[in-house]
């Protein structure tokens, strides 16, 4: 087993950090202008990458989605093509038709095969591509090395999100060589009506087998993605993806081994990381709320039973108004149904113990009070019967959430 | 088969409208004073009733519920006492004793037998009933005839509801008697910290065999309480139940007869008035927004659509905002994973299309914006596959919903 401290930060690292991987983004117009704006990019592997994928489980679902999911079945993948500003969904037939000219469009620019390109829209929903548009800026993208050029693709994704959120990782494989993996993404923050998605790009040097790729990037998600909330809604446009290059001469990953293990980290913790920052930056969110469950019976159940604390609007906006509200953490952790003895249950908040054996206990008000003054409420429940563990990230529901979601359209 | 046209509504009726019930109120002091509160108050009939009931899912759950539910198993009633003001919930091993205590209590007072009396009590987790004030107080109700008896056990399980809610309805027995239905609701709306919980009662002075009984309150349950959505949270104390008490002296009610359709027609409307007026009064609500979903595979499948969309955040921020944002719509029957065919889908705001065939149409918006601007708005989605059937009721997401829930205790 590996584990965090075989990792090593690369500053200022992103999606192209990774050996023969390069990136660009451009302005073209599909989202409303304004300083330092990006609204279509390109990610490109100088050579064939494996690729998994996880993707929306929404009825309705972008034809962007539909391209990308091709690709993925078939595990080869050489570049990436992304817009902002439109989520090329519920416009009928023309959106297959134009996802995959869009695929097409960046395949011709790069000099690779279009069924190697995934596609990725977010934005409004019921309004087609401005293929014109595409086509034109398209060839202007300054596709390159470096970390510039992957932080102008992470800012091509974002629609609300009020910064880029992106992060990279390295760790030595066992014959020395130097692996990265990074990533970025951007958030289901939706100022703009009918925009709504979650997107995540993650690249790594090493060579990686593809069941192995898709099973470990599906744990991660597991643990990362799946575990957060901002409004409960699923978007038609959400997908996370991974591309393995094998640029760093590393022995190939496929499970079972030390360098395996050691990938896996990786993937987690860039994952991990991502959806962390994706639930900070939530609208209107003025804290990051961690939600912990231990001593569930499995760690299914206490992933559970966090992400109904971290969702629940009454736990919430406690928090906004600061106020150690342990009757609407019990209700959440109860409303899932999972076993558990109520006059077993401990509650902290930030550490501070405010129930023990399901009953309120003596604790200073203004500590909890400061406590939850903190950028960071991490709120811990200890159900004390098994070994179950899990974690969930939210953000505090404000008004703003709601003056920013009540926006006219019309 | 029975429908609505064989009921006639009782004028100021409720839950003591039927033949040989009794209720009534008082302000002992468990919640906050005001003008016109109540907070205790007893339901009693005079001759033994068959009862069932529906009961909170969550893990944690009241001792006043468990006492409940064991009258409820054994199937015989005579009498209900319901507090507000305190949830008798989280407070160890005391909440049962109490919760007895309590029925005693009851029992004592109108000389009936506790096994025969069900508890119910809402308000604020984590604090003791005060026991000194029920036993003062119960004695000092005035349990009497009459809709303003009726009135007062209605106003006695309000916590933050704006105004009581109760409905009753009689039809024409087989034999030429008249029979009345009647009930009383409270909602989940919370102002309040740590205050959330449904109740509902209702009374009847036909015979209904249990299992009838049982069975009819379920379904009816089903169609209106669990479409209802305020904020997604299921209390630890929601109580629904029913007791039959055979005054009228009309034939049995046991299930396949005119008499049958009739009695659950009656229990169904009575059932659905309530859950709408709960949905209606939802705390910070502008406008109630019915759902309904059409042409699903399934009437499942349609509720469990209309719920998504009655309760997804977007759509109420909209609706709210007055934004015929029909992606949201789209979105939130999607995440639902039932089938259909998004090229199929057609919506309705108020009886104005706005999608044909998964498209965005012309209208003209100042109509829509008007539409929205009504205070009960219906959001209708034909999914054009089948002819499941099915409506959910919410109400939107304003800026006072947050004030309110993030209040601060301390």
């Amino acid at each position: 087993m590996s584990n965090d401290k075989d990792l090593t930060m690369v500053e200022g690292g992103g999606v192209a950090s990774a050996q023969g991987f390069q990136a660009g983004g451009v302005f073209a117009g599909i989202k409303t202008p304004g300083e330092d704006k990006y609204d279509l990019g390109l990610l490109y592997s100088d050579r064939d990458c494996t690729v998994a994928g996880t993707f929306t489980q929404n009825s309705v679902v972008s034809p962007s989605v539909t391209v990308s999911k091709d690709v993925v079945a078939r595990g080869s993948a050489r570049a990436v093509i992304a817009n902002s500003g439109c989520a090329n969904c519920s416009v009928g037939e023309q959106g297959l038709v134009d996802a995959r000219d869009v695929a097409s469009i960046a395949a011709g620019q790069l000099g690779v095969d279009a069924d190697e390109v995934l596609v990725a829209s977010t934005g409004v929903i019921g309004v087609e591509l401005p293929m014109n548009i595409i086509r034109d800026f398209t060839p202007q993208i300054d596709v390159r090395s470096g970390d510039e050029a992957g932080l102008e693709f992470a800012k091509a994704i974002m629609t609300t999100d009020t910064h880029a959120k992106q992060i990279a990782v390295r760790y030595q494989a066992s014959d020395g060589s130097t692996v990265t993996v990074g990533g970025c993404a951007k958030g289901a923050g939706m100022i703009h009506p009918n925009m709504a998605t979650m997107l995540c790009f993650i690249s790594t040097d090493t060579d990686v087998d593809q069941a192995f790729l898709q099973s470990t990037l599906s744990k991660a998600v597991t643990l990362s993605f799946n575990q957060i909330d901002i409004d409960g809604d699923q978007s038609t446009n959400d997908t996370v993806a991974i591309l393995a290059n094998g640029a760093s001469g590393s022995p190939r990953v496929s499970g079972g081994d030390d360098d395996s293990a050691k990938f896996s980290s990786a993937v987690e913790l860039v994952n991990r990381h991502l959806a962390i920052e994706l639930a900070r930056d939530g609208e209107g969110a003025r804290h990051l709320i961690t939600a912990v469950v231990e001593g569930a019976e499995s760690d299914a159940d206490a992933r559970k039973a966090a992400r109904s604390v971290a969702a629940s609007l009454l736990v919430r906006t406690a928090v906004y108004g600061r106020d150690p509200n342990w009757g609407r953490i019990m209700m959440a952790v109860g409303k899932t149904g999972i076993p558990l003895v109520e006059t077993q249950i401990d509650i902290y908040v930030n550490g501070i113990q405010i129930v023990a054996e399901g009953k309120a206990i003596a604790y200073n008000p203004q500590s909890v009070i400061a406590a939850l003054d903190q950028p960071e409420v991490e709120l811990r429940t200890n159900l004390n019967c098994g070994d179950g563990f899990g974690e969930a990230w939210g953000c505090d529901l404000t008004e703003e959430y709601v003056v920013f979601n009540s926006a006219y359209t019309t």
